[in-house]
Parts: structure tokens; sequence; C-alpha cells
């Protein structure tokens, strides 16, 4: 339900899902979706200054939901649906998404969630036949609606081939359940969405509440995210 | 949603509303509906010792979900429905409860919550007109399913006059709508049900999960909760 939850689970051996629905992993699916040939998250501002200005990179930085300045791109998805990401590696760091990918290195196998590719993602994971976790990236250490409803809509997905093993996925899925049929209009009304009201936000949260526009699922490998098709 | 992110939210000046509905706050409830004079939450087992013996006082520990060897009183409701409680003071450690009002005591007013006085509590709130701030116990850090219901249902009971100041509370909301008319099953198949799967945890969680059995609101008063009875 939270980066500051997930110390409490053992996640060897076990496929971690990083979601941040709004926006992170909306982001990075889209980007390698378009042809981005990886992606480098980085923690903290300074490492992503690093990569500015290198020809194979393009680097976006997010705080607090707001582009940085002197960062190229922001954390919108429309942001990477152009021929200037295709075979770049994009380095980003953002207030929440980034956090939860590192806190989950200890896995078996990280991999990026959000709704524009969530069948890939739960082929993915019934083709591994494995455990897994949903680490939703929340808002500063808070727990979320977004990323909830999506670990609901996930094991809505897995339910046939996984057990509960605890709580929160059966929160997290009659939660789910109950607004399914008015997702954008639940997700427009986020604590998230209060807080970016503007006009292209509203756009942002339309494209990042739409089920399977996409069928990759990044995927961790060393320090970087590559793309992984899934037929 | 865990006393793990209660740091995350400013308590000054608010109420805050600590629930373990298994099964600690509804021992709490019970025991002061019942004529105890108070309540001594107490953290560890060593402060909980040295109040046995004491003829005010009677002494209860829970590790586990077990009752600790040593203390006469264990953490199931029923144990407290007797005349042996009338004007004593309960000393009480238990897993998850006892730290959650400890992390709570920076709040203006911090009051004891269970499905079975969730009216009262509704009630005090309402008179008192202030911000509110529920606090569930949960499991051992980690969100649990009968403490998010009774937020859920807390909330369903404050809609008429209380905002929504974060996504939790809307997801608590609607986990309890989903699930409102099978309470008391759900709450059969919880993690700690699972735990604790013996006869007599059938009967206590039937009764904690009962509406409205008693008027009395357990509150805060320097180290001890005191009775205060809602009309």
């Amino acid at each position: 339900m939270s980066p500051q939850l997930i110390d409490l689970y053992d996640l060897e051996g076990k496929i971690v899902v990083v979601v941040d629905v709004l926006r992170a992993t909306s982001v990075m699916v889209t980007a390698l979706a378009y042809g981005a040939k990886n992606i480098l998250p980085v923690a903290t501002l300074e490492e992503a200054k690093l990569h500015l200005g290198n020809r194979d990179s393009i680097c976006a930085a997010e705080r607090g939901g707001d582009k940085v300045e002197g960062f190229p791109y922001d954390n919108s998805p429309f942001s990477y649906m152009c021929d200037n990401v295709k075979d770049k590696c994009l380095v980003m760091t953002t207030t929440n998404g980034t956090l939860a990918i590192t806190k989950s290195r200890t896995a078996e196998d990280v991999i990026i969630g959000a709704f524009i590719n969530i069948k890939a993602v739960a082929n993915y994971i019934i083709k591994k036949n494995q455990d897994v976790i949903i680490h939703c990236a929340g808002w500063k250490g808070k727990t979320n609606m977004e990323d909830t409803l999506f670990a609901g809509a996930l094991m809505d997905l897995l339910k046939g081939t996984h057990d509960m093993a605890c709580d929160t996925p059966h929160i997290a899925m009659n939660y789910f359940e109950s607004v399914r049929l008015s997702l954008k209009e639940t997700i427009k009304n986020s604590a998230h969405a209060k807080r970016l009201n503007k006009l292209s936000i509203e756009k942002d949260i339309e494209f990042c509440a739409t089920l399977d526009e996409f069928s990759v699922v990044p995927k961790l490998e060393g320090d970087k995210l590559i793309p992984v098709h899934m037929s």
C-alpha cells in the first residue's frame, strides 16, 4: 500500500510490480512502447543532471507533480509519443515512482505496471508462475487511490492463478470492483488529480486510466528498465 | 492504514480514533461498558508485570494473538463480561493496539473505536466538530481488513459532517460499502481470523463484528483511558 510498508514483506524469489499510475510508470510504459531503448530510473536530481547533454539520453525530472527547471522532459505520457524517444535511454527521476523501484531491488524480478499495460503485466506474471507483490508508489509515503485501484484490477486478473497472502489484496480488489464502472471519474477525483488541477493533467489522467493501450512490460535488468514485449 | 504511516499525518488539534477491532479495542470498550474504572495501556510486558498482584488492577497481556503466560486476563471481550472488572483498572498490553495508542499521543483527543461502539464514536466526533484521523492498528505494521472496514464504516457515519482530506478514507469507505451486507463473513475470512483458527475465536469475531452493543467511548486522559458515556 506504500513504499513505507514494503520492508515488511519478503521480496526474495518474487516478482514485484511497481506501480505509480499518475504518472511515472505510465510514462515508462509509454516511452518503451514508442521505441525508447531503455530507462534509467535515478533517485536524485544530481544523478539525473549528469546525463543532461548526453546525445544517447533524454532526461526527465519531476518533483511534487511539476517538471524541474533545467530538464527538457516532464512527467506526461504525451511528451513521449514522438520520434525523439526512439532508441534513446530515458533518464528519469520522480517524487515517488523511482523510490519504489529502488526499494524493490531485492526481488527476483522487478517489472513496471500501469493501467495502460495491465493485461501484459498479468500475462507476464501468469507465464512466470511465481508469487507476486504489487508495490504501490503512493504519494510521499501515503497510500493513494489510483495505485490501489491498479493493484485491485491486477488482482482481479490474477484471481484464477494466485491466492491472497494477506488482507491488502482483498481490500484493493473489492475497492476496484466497487468503482470499476466509473474508473476514470473516480481517479479524476483523487487527491493527486486535485493537487494537479490543470487542463493538461485531465488529459493525462484520462490516458493513464485507460486499460491495455500497450503490450510492453518494462523489466529491471541491472540499473535499467528494458522492454519485454508480450504477445 | 497502519501505525507505520501515522507519522505522515499531523495529529495536532485533531481527534484520533484508534481501532484494533480484533481484539484490543473491542476488549477496551467491553471492559469499560462492564464497569472497569479505567484502562492503562502499556507497551511492554515488563511494565504490565509491575501491576500483577495489585488489588485495584486486573492485568491482560497478548502477543501474537495468544495470552501471555503469567497474566490472568487474555484478549477476548468475553473475559470482561463479569463483575471482576468492576471499578478496577485494566492494565493491558497487546501486539498492535497499545502501540497505536502510544503513537497517537500528540493529538488533542485520543479515543478508542470498535464496531461495538461505532455509533457512540461517531456521535462523539460530530459533537466535538473537529477534524479526525482514524488510526488503524493493523497487524505488525501491515494494513488489515477489519480495521480498514471499521474506518470505512465510521467514514460512512461521518460523511454528512466531514470531507475527505486524502485518498485513504475513500478506499476504506468504498471497501466497507462493497462488503457491508456480509461484514461478519468477510471478517471471518481475514488474515487475522485465519491466524487464530480456533473455536473460541469465531465467537470473538462474531461479537467484535457486531455494531453498537455499547454507548461508551474510551478516551485518553493522561496515561489512562476513561469512559465517556454517550447518550
